[in-house]
């Protein structure tokens, strides 16, 4: 295997396939068409990946099947802190990933909604799920919320949109590893629950998702200084809320090299964890290669 | 016991301790304000004294600490949902219970992250409690992530931003059990699990819910016809929405007779339950009454 392309690509299909049926309505409404228009709209699904590749990683032989629900919660919080982060009151977004923002096409009132709704459906898709036994859906949702509440993804996006030029480079670190990098660690670490690692081995794994997602939210902003809005999001839309961001604040060389540097760490982390660790390896790698 | 006043008052004394407790930061930050703010600013606490309530009506002993963050829950799921509700986008209420909402104080922002961290809050709460076992706590998420999602109360919440003055009786039935009515099931359904009643009783409990409940939001509209803002909530604003209400569609003496009717119902319900059901049939008796 010498790079993720391939197996990322049938993750993704997977967890597009899984997605699809839990919002499948026969006759949606409006909010439920505002919840499949956000979540069914494209996106890396970096998060369900991660969970899927953590399942397969501890001593537990997991079938992807058991693990459909886990991915897809966890990329359901992402969609609705995504709904609820371009809201007006918040970054004030009109486009995501190429397409209108889901307040765009059905109303500030109906985004709300809907990505209240997605939270609600991110928890009751791992209870309802009859693959998992009780104590593995307590420990899952565990993970989830203490990753996304208010000492987590939640708190970060409170540091954001308070982010006025002040924050140091520690600041900006600790406002990301809050605000992706939980959420991405507990992609890792509910898969990891899943198939059995150790205690001492969900720590290291965290350690790796933070890595990675402080890495992945540094090439977001590379990405970012260049795009216009063909490729989906609005020009230096960051820089148009006056918000500070890694190569606004360390410039592009320093920016670059910091995430290199984060990825070094991480892949020195998985070398302590006595499992298979290729192809989070690979990810690692795709964290800081990509171009999109 | 004449009146259910002692024993309420007991209940809310209660859960406001417990909300306070849980909510405690030692120095919170806008956000973990907010979120006090409009938890901890008063309220008839309805919904977790149903829980308590139920909690000692089935077979199994169950001291009232192991209930605290039941009824906590469901009450923190209803305080997220009036943020959201009261926002610009919604409702757009600046008065709450006499107080200015959320929004106006911390801003619509704050206000948006202040409701999902609730959110998110009123599940690990759950997940989180040593008193509770597993399947426990996973029958509880499961009645309340039912109850409060996109068949819940999140779709009456939209059944009701689209309320144009279309709606007939049995519509504005719906979506008043939708947006008010599944939360009060769930919380009396919770309570009830933990005690131990059977299937059979918790369906009638269900079905108690919905009765009481349509009658509350009855209650709450010919309420609303009167009050100013001095009581807390600006005068007539369903009316100045241009929303259907129970006395707009029905008149004051038929939406009266209409809650009486189902308070009747209700207690018809109590006497197939079999059970200790004198405090049920006082809350009845409290929901059709109460003056404020």
């Amino acid at each position: 295997m010498h790079d993720s392309k391939e197996f990322l690509e049938s993750y993704k299909l997977r967890i597009e396939n899984s997605l699809k049926e839990i919002l499948f309505v026969n006759t949606p409404n409006r909010l439920q068409e505002a919840m499949s228009y956000s979540v069914l709209g494209g996106g890396k699904r970096l998060r369900p990946c991660l969970t899927y590749i953590a399942s397969e990683i501890g001593p537990k032989k997991v079938p992807p099947k058991t693990v459909d629900n886990v991915a897809a919660s966890v990329e359901l919080i992402h969609c609705y802190s995504l709904i609820h982060d371009d809201l007006p009151a918040m970054d004030d977004d009109s486009l995501r990933r190429g397409n209108p923002t889901c307040h765009k096409v059905f109303g500030e009132d109906i985004a709300i909604l809907a990505g209240d709704a997605l939270q609600t459906l991110s928890c009751s898709i791992i209870m309802e799920e009859k693959k998992l036994e009780d104590h593995e859906k307590v420990a899952i949702i565990k993970v989830i919320t203490r990753a996304c509440g208010w000492n987590g993804m939640v708190e970060g996006q409170l540091i954001d949109i308070s982010n006025d030029h002040s924050l140091d480079e520690k600041e900006l670190d600790q406002m990301h590893i809050k605000k992706t990098g939980e959420l991405i660690k507990a992609s890792l670490i509910t898969g990891s629950l899943i198939s059995g690692l150790n205690s001492e081995q969900i720590k290291l794994i965290s350690n790796f998702g933070e890595k990675i997602g402080l890495a992945f939210q540094i090439i977001d902003d590379l990405l970012d200084v260049d795009k216009d809005s063909k490729s989906g999001k609005e020009r230096n839309s960051d820089l148009r809320n006056g918000r500070i961001t890694y190569p606004s604040l360390l410039g592009v060389e320093k920016s670059r090299k910091k995430a290199l540097a984060l990825r070094q760490e991480a892949k020195e982390i998985l070398s302590n964890l006595n499992t298979r660790v290729e192809k989070l390896s690979l990810v690692a790698d795709f964290v800081v290669e990509r171009n999109s």
